[in-house]
């Protein structure tokens, strides 16, 4: 299959590229019968689109999210779900000084050594922008899942050296959104937005942590051997744009440690099994236990900013790129609800998928 | 799909469990005219199965692999490549004690969960055992690729407490199975091997670290924008027992940085770009660059010990576990090919997607 | 996988209704570097668009075909092509006599029976409008398989009793569209006009067969054992409205025959083999042999007549439908761009895993 | 995806070639909790082999299967089952002049123009022994079924001039194995038993035709728009080696009709609705209606004969192929429980995928 597709039996299709005429997705698989309330892809919209303060790009896109099929009088029918966005403020003529030179960081370079051209305006599906589409199509997800009782919360950890150390169950996620770093706890996200600001006005950029917790997701999601639902996370969440790490439970931690250390035996409440501290990350053997998954991404900071660069032409000359181009200092506040969208997207596919578990 | 199958174009499906009959696999979409050496896959299995080291599990398996089908005259057919390896010291009377017990760690509460019932000699398909097959198609995929010049080798960068500073290209790797902890700098190696030594006399266990470089991988593999290379290595890693963490180029440590202290220009040499440092760890926008891929993958300490545990009754109720099953102190030297096997899988897997990139 | 996506390598996934806001395509695979011609897959719609002679149903839709992404410059850049079709003239009206009842020989009571709910404007997906997205798609698999020298052509070989008994290859397929029925001989397109003019007269319809020829296709597409190049395509007919039957090469008459009365010997000409009858249809073990492919298929009379039928409620009340709605008293000569649209694709993506057959 | 597995959910892949050291299949995806009775496959398999009547080829293979994983104490456990069974009658040497020669009609000349090198012995993957694995497969999936109250019943309706003119349900179905020829009509069944020793002391072969019955399917199997469930059954009807076509319900006979003929209104019984004639064949819309799903199976006569016949070397120049090799001089009796097989396949799968159909 080609690379565009992403899950099995929910399975969404994005497409579209930043300086063209629209993005979008299209969701085939979603089950008959769910209520779908529109407000809420553009609500989901609305967290993830550039413009939302000063610590993100200049760009401004309504973002606007149309319905183009999928739903009878408000509910799924069955059929594949439809979701546009036409672009809006793609100022091309940014970027013309990207025609015939590779920035060092991104992928002009690879998509041209892979397709045999490129569409150089704004990174083309390599863009950041992409992710919209992701994001209405995990707003769809969320809301069967929410049918099924999950939820996801996706925080800031972690930017640049200012790092949350509180663990998830310290902290009020009803929180994330009370500030434009998307940190719950308020002093750490304080000396984020300064240490956001103080790289901006550098013209710098700088990398951070999500932290992402899914509760209430059924027990025995996730299918062996493959497609465990560790593997389907990490798969997920290193397809977003500027990742380079995920680690689930005690992650890399884990590696120092001895088996004595980590042990973690289960107890017995209310009929259901739960293990003392959830280290496993609420999945052992690549099946979901039914306590809290919670894992953790790594972002880089985004190679473009507004400092001049030196980039290599196709004839391998080096050439000075402008500093210009509109892009946040820090990507990782608005990749939270893209980190979560794409939760959702795993495991409305796998709460789909263990339909067929059992006889 | 079902979770037993891995790739789309050079697709393997693995089958059997650990005190089964037989454990193999089949591989689907391996090019006709590939001359097979059924010796270098035996070899791989050697480099993995245990007993090979009183640092390993005291379990013996000849694991003699068996192909039944997918050659003529030595070379593939373009059909199925069938690979079978019996079982043969298969203690099951050894488990007898989980019948009814989960152990906390372990997959067995889950496999009930999901499936309703579950094979609790030995751990069922969640054993390592399971790997011994993905190291067989690994091996058929090496071949593939080292048709095409690609080279790949990991070995232990941290066991536990004792970590290898120096990065790959100061290494010499060719030192990697010089040694049984496969690490190839032999002084870090003495120490890991002591630190190994001493858990194992407790009857504790240690998790580590393995770094994997594939080199000479060309240019242009990876699939935008779900099936980014790196997205489907970390699929690939974490879909692997213990693994609970992984990360390539710069990894978490990009997290902590600000975009002007990562730049790596590119420069151009003998007709190629390549990275001044090469911190995306040969991948850009999810496309190889023909640069050296490398990552890390992190390996918890494996549960089970030679030491009493707390494990639970389907009632719910506590009950000592005794201090018995084979198990290796550390899982990490084994699984070094086994990272080697599942890499080779995602890039021959690529290395057919591409041929489809351009007309 | 859910069911609205066809092909592995070169993939479409259709979506929208009859009387929804629009219908389109999202095509994910095609190889970068094909110069797209918007005006080739225009002009496929306008051979299958409604309105076109009287004929064919009143319903007027312009059917213009919007390319949403997947190009850049005028050629295609490996990104996912969406291809959207507003639609224009949906009387929903004209349908909600259906909202309480079942058509005999349509899919309104199955949809109920699977989904639950169901769209009744106009059949839903299982209208026959949803094949314009996949005439626009196969518009776009003709371009990439016209580059490789391949030519599809499909007429109109029988309508009811009317049945032209000369083989394809001794008529001049240049005339298939040189007049309103598709059948390239002018004497019998002459008798399946007036046979359907007659029914049509009567508020009847009428069924008919198309005869598709593929020529010039490369040798050796076709993945055995499931994927065989006849399966894909009996797939393809079978899974548009209407079809009841499929044969290639000799069809149901080799049921009748001895060994001996097919014999087709090989012969050898300017390096290639060719066989003497091609009684296999160009396809010998499920893959091509390099001479023309044909079959054929079967349609059933619609349903849907300007009589009036009898219908049944949701609690099994029998009613009489109103002898109305807008509809084909023949399908047939549409269906002709159809079939050659599903033709293409079954052949564009045999031709892209064809890619991966040999090292 | 490479072409050798079936199904999406229960998804068999099936390997091995008829001279080589075994066939088998691995099904991933059956529920966990199904008591599996390896008697019953065993049966299946024992009413396809060779040897059976002087009606079918001197090959004697005992056939036995093997079950290497997949069950627990009797039930599935969710994990992959391989079935494999042993070639043991492989008279290779019988084939050594097929080395250099193509046979006319057979895939020898197509899998070498696809893969540049064939297995000649017994047609490799061509040869219908690899429909044994099907038969394998199919068995576990008609024990899914019989759990959900499915049968599937396929008998021969024709053989060559001999043709069964009563439809199924004027037919004891369960005397379609009291005779060699699988027809349950025991007069026709003489007169096809006749019409094949004919063919047979000629040394020459024999087409005809299966007709299939599948009873007390579920309404609402089949998944719109391409995997319609008649689509996914001709499909896998036509992978079968030596089929030429496929219909169902009135299938091409509907083509010469006028919609009114074929009028068929719903009725209303015990709460179910029924369609009066059935003409649909079960399927509308592409999804299963609840009642009974028939369809009918061309062969072609098999073209290897006891008679000398003309092939062609690599070089092109024309061979006289002995009057040898051990084949059935009809092989539709055989067909009968591969058709069962595939349909099975096919039912099975779909019946897992409904599973997803609703929220």
């Amino acid at each position: 299959m080609p690379g565009n597709s992403f899950g099995q039996l929910f399975r969404v299709t994005t497409f579209g590229v930043s300086h063209g005429i629209a993005i979008g997705c299209v969701i085939d698989g979603c089950p008959a019968g769910l209520p779908l309330d529109i407000d809420l892809i553009q609500k989901e919209l609305d967290r993830r689109r550039p413009g939302q303060s000063k610590l993100t790009t200049a760009r401004q896109e309504a973002d606007r999210v149309e319905l183009l099929s999928g739903t009878f009088e408000g509910q799924t029918t069955g059929d594949p779900i439809t979701l546009l966005i036409r672009n809006k403020d793609a100022r091309s003529t940014d970027y013309s000084h990207l025609e015939k030179a590779y920035r060092p960081g991104h992928a002009d370079l690879t998509y041209e050594l892979k397709y045999g051209l490129r569409d150089h305006r704004g990174g083309g599906r390599a863009s950041a922008r992409e992710t919209a589409a992701r994001v209405a199509a995990g707003a769809v997800a969320k809301q069967l899942l929410a049918h099924a009782g999950v939820s996801i919360q996706a925080y800031v950890q972690q930017v640049g050296p200012v790092h949350l150390e509180k663990p998830y169950h310290q902290l009020d996620l009803r929180q994330i959104d009370s500030n434009a770093v998307r940190c719950p706890d308020s002093d750490t996200a304080h000396r984020m937005q300064a240490a956001i600001e103080a790289v901006r006005d550098q013209g710098d950029t700088l990398g951070g942590t999500i932290q992402c917790v899914a509760q209430r997701v059924p027990a025995g999601l996730g299918e062996p051997v493959f497609d465990k639902l560790q593997a389907e996370l990490a798969r997920a969440m290193m397809s977003l744009p500027a990742t380079k790490g995920f680690e689930y439970g005690d992650g890399f931690a884990a590696a120092q440690h001895k088996g004595s250390d980590l042990e973690d035996p289960f107890q017995h409440e209310e009929g259901q099994f739960r293990s003392t501290y959830n280290r496993a990350g609420g999945i052992l053997g690549g099946i979901s236990t039914g306590e809290d998954i919670y894992f953790r991404v790594a972002f880089k900071p985004v190679s473009t900013r507004l400092q001049p660069r030196e980039g290599m032409t196709k004839e391998g000359e080096s050439v000075t790129l402008p500093a210009k181009g509109r892009h946040d200092p820090c990507v990782v506040p608005r990749a939270v609800p893209i980190v979560e969208a794409m939760t959702a997207l795993v495991l409305a596919d796998h709460y789909l998928r263990q339909r067929s578990a059992r006889i």
